[in-house]
């Protein structure tokens, strides 16, 4: 029966092991509820899980080498599962040449080698499909690119890594401190031993690259994107964002400006009532901004193995089933798009302070913000002491500013000798539907 | 260029005249960032509106009578935009019978005669497309039939009709009655003069169906569907609501319980904090929950003629670069889904009454709801008059309980003369993520 399709897989780790026990579980028979039947018939990982251990994968053959596994074998689909920019990348491009299609989830590859990946496939006839690259489960690559292909996007926000997500959810709701949440994440496995590749942004903004390059039309070196995590947010930054109405949340942000690119990835203060605002835990979601499909959200798990294996296998069938592309040709351009200097990007800021509770001192400050034209939207200095010279904080927030006025206003009061440290400053982003 | 693709399109309303202006724009052009290029050749409308009067369409053919169309020409796509289930069906079996690639947005025809129009499908080699019958821009069909082909879907929850939304986001942001809100929603736009078929929950029944027989694999007959509107809906009820902490939303619910289908359309509380109660005012979202891929939310504009539009090129645009169906062969399948009838389904309930305000008439109710073993979790007796006979409201929430025994339970308080008038009952769902 020439219905039945061939598929090898690399790399059975956390997401690998599991597309290895879907396909093992339907052998013969119908992928889901597709008309298509999938048979593995090789595996390569140098070291397989114990899951394996048990006989389960004694009619597929077994590679410890991905590129041996290639030279021998000839699936319909190949599925990369390795991750990283090393191996993973050859064994990608040797499946292209061979003619194979190829179904990944490795965001970094992506994000740091899109470009030469794609060059690959389009010499070479092969398609390449990267569902699972961002955000697990949820549909963001076919929503793009297939049910809004005829839209023009303008504004991407997404929670898109679920270990800082997790760790600011917690910090909110049971006033944990960032170490603790960091800490009770680890323990439920939403956060790996070393978690910086999560907590300081790097795995958002390799997964935003991969959704703005393909909302709009252009490649994006990692390089343009300005990038801070979560490490700096206490739990008085997160009181005052409740009661400010805001929720912080890590955010990838992407919008069309003026023909250039403003795309960041920094911790956030959105309104509580958004739809958007709503998403905690280790949930992901991606807001989408344009026309005219006006505002959208793909909200999902965006991580583990069972949920990333349904956006592989769903690549997989589609592959499988021979469907043709609906190429976004501007996709495969590598004409990078042109970003927008963070200095230049406006927007709305929290600023908190401590400062001597003297007369004058907020004088002092507002000074400095006027001098930059940062115009104050409202002040808020609780907790008077009453005690010369003690510390108190202030509370600003204030209205659309430019971020390289921000930066020098925040170096001045930072140098005033009536401030204790360097104040801490958060973007605040709004106009979400739901407020 | 054979890469050019012929579009006939049938019906110039609202969703209709703005596919005609998106395919008029870009004629020649590439449809959106697809490889794709669209030509529309033909309109049927027996009275197209005058934004088309200033010759737009003079390089197009244009015909009165859609069947007139279908015997003159040959397009490679036939778009039908006309609604209803008359002549469209009649236009729809003839262009399938003729070997053509319909889309189509028309809800109420698949709802009730899917099977058929499949069935013609089937026999005749036709592919047809359907996005924009559920949801506007929303990529609902697209996302259970292709991303989550391999899932196990087992529960919906769709906040699919943008009327009703509106209507209650304004009765709890506004203190409205329903009255003044529905009256608000005709001036904006958002209702029909005769809105009934939105707000009385015929419109979601048809988008439940359509989802349910796309997630479940199986004919979902309109009649098994338990159907009840937002009529009743009173300010007393949206602020007991809020006290309770729950949001008061037009619900389509369809879960697979033991082998049966429970599906219902009726007004829900669902917990505030809740992802799915932040979806206010026009907006939409189907929220879905199976294997492995967990808690799902899909969120955007639900209806209106540009944001649908994007729904159907999208469609439109797939068929015209040939792409194979990844079929769910279920969803052809004409074995109707087993109901659960609505009796049997097991659910929360919050009760409101009105009882004359002296000692022993709750004990007459309680006594009636313990019969009918439903256990009660809350009970609030608000603004004690003091002044013998008065009547006040009594409010209650339950555990899960029975429908049948909660209607039996309802007749039996009724009767009671203590009781002011018929108890009003809003059944309430739980366990969404983001609580």
């Amino acid at each position: 029966m020439d219905n039945i399709k061939q598929v090898a897989v690399a790399g059975l780790g956390t997401v690998g092991g599991e597309v290895v026990e879907c396909l093992l579980k339907n052998a013969g028979g119908l992928a889901g509820r597709s008309g298509v039947q999938l048979n593995l018939t090789a595996v390569a990982d140098p070291d397989p899980p114990p899951r394996f251990d048990d006989g389960k994968l004694k009619k597929v053959d077994r590679y410890d080498d991905v590129l041996e596994l290639l030279d021998n074998e000839n699936p319909d689909v190949f599925v990369e599962l390795i991750g990283g920019v090393g191996v993973a990348r050859q064994a990608i491009e040797k499946a292209l040449k061979s003619g194979l299609d190829v179904v990944t989830a490795n965001k970094e590859l992506l994000a740091k080698n899109g470009e030469q990946i794609f060059e690959v496939a389009r010499n070479n006839g092969g398609r390449i499909r990267f569902e699972a690259s961002v955000g697990g489960s949820i549909p963001v690559v076919r929503t793009i690119r297939e049910s809004f292909v005829s839209a023009e996007l303008t504004e991407i926000y997404g929670i898109i890594n679920g270990t800082a997500n997790y760790v600011l959810s917690r910090m909110e709701s049971d006033n944990q401190k960032f170490s603790e949440a960091l800490k009770l994440a680890k323990d439920r496995g939403y956060a790996e031993a070393d978690p910086s590749y999560d907590i300081e942004g790097d795995d958002s903004a390799h997964k935003l690259a991969i959704i703005a390059a393909l909302a709009f039309g252009g490649r994006v070196p990692l390089e343009n994107i300005y990038c801070e995590g979560i490490t700096g947010i206490s739990p008085e930054i997160i009181e005052d964002a409740r009661r400010l109405g805001y929720r912080i949340k890590l955010l990838g942000i992407a919008k069309k400006v003026n023909g250039g690119l403003d795309i960041r990835v920094h911790p956030t203060m959105i309104p509580r009532a958004s739809a958007l605002a709503a998403v905690c835990n280790e949930y992901n979601a991606v807001y989408l901004q344009g026309e005219p499909v006006g505002s959208s959200m793909l909200y999902g798990k965006g991580a583990g193995g069972p949920a990333t294996s349904s956006a592989v296998l769903a690549d997989v069938i589609d592959l499988a089933a021979g469907r043709k592309e609906v190429e976004a040709p501007v996709y495969f351009s590598d004409t990078p798009l042109a970003p927008v200097a963070v200095e230049e990007v406006k927007t709305r800021y929290y600023i908190r302070l401590s400062a001597v509770d003297k007369p004058g001192v907020l004088a002092r400050v507002t000074r400095i913000l006027g001098h930059w034209e940062i115009s104050i939207e409202t002040v808020i200095q609780h907790g008077r002491s009453g005690e010369e010279d003690e510390e108190v904080p202030v509370i600003l927030t204030t209205h659309k500013a430019r971020e390289g006025a921000m930066q020098a206003a925040v170096e001045e009061i930072t140098e005033l000798n009536v401030i204790g440290s360097r104040p801490e400053v958060i973007r605040i982003e709004e106009g979400f539907e739901g407020e």
